[in-house]
């Protein structure tokens, strides 16, 4: 079985989507195909497609928010990649046993109709993984 | 024609290539496929396959490196983002032509087999983009 399928997007934070979602329109040459707020991480999202992947931009909507921190701390960029992975029970099993730092070991709903969970940046050199489980 | 057909990459900036190659094998449940050296970057580089797309680990070998500088700066983590474009030369063009900073107004050759040119940060809100076509 193969673990990871492929990116299942890019996350990056941004201090106003209306700008962001007009800058990445052009940048890819159409527009954003659906925005969605998830209410339990204080974001407001926008998602593009791009080939099989998609851009996701996150704007934080309280001060509370995981998004509103990183950009605080870092500024505007890139926040996290997420991975498909097609049973994500097996996969915070396996990770686990891998050794990597899983920050949810019961995977949470996230935007976009998916079951997530993340993965330490300290057990990735740097970077905050994000695995999701398409919900059937 | 579709500018932007693909995530054609995702960079990754780690202070050792052999530890990070052991972190992201073990991630991704295979091995990178290759690695390869870009002298005029001052970098290492290692390859892993992600559904069309692929994780490239980045090692500065000089501390002149860009790659050095970014660690310095901000710690491993995720350099960039880079999208596959058929044509690069079009496209500097058009996105010239749409306000972004373009950083190599003349394509370059990067690692992989390609032309590559990246688009400034602060063009993309906070996103470092590269552009890369194959070299046919």
């Amino acid at each position: 079985m193969e673990h990871i399928t492929k990116i299942e997007h890019i996350g990056i934070a941004v201090k106003s989507l209306k700008t962001a979602n007009e800058v990445y329109s052009k940048l890819l040459g159409y527009e954003h195909y659906k925005t969605e707020g998830v209410a339990s991480e204080g974001v407001q999202t926008s998602f593009f497609k791009c080939g099989e992947s998609k851009i996701e931009l996150l704007e934080a909507t309280n001060d509370d928010s995981p998004i509103a921190k990183f950009i605080n701390k870092k500024g505007e960029g890139i926040h996290h990649i997420a991975f498909a992975v097609e049973d994500i029970v097996c996969e915070i099993e396996r990770l686990k046993g891998e050794g990597f730092t899983v920050l949810n070991e019961t995977p949470k709903k996230g935007a976009d109709n998916k079951l997530v969970t993340f993965l330490h940046p300290k057990s990735a050199h740097g970077v905050l993984i994000e695995l999701c489980q398409e919900i059937k």
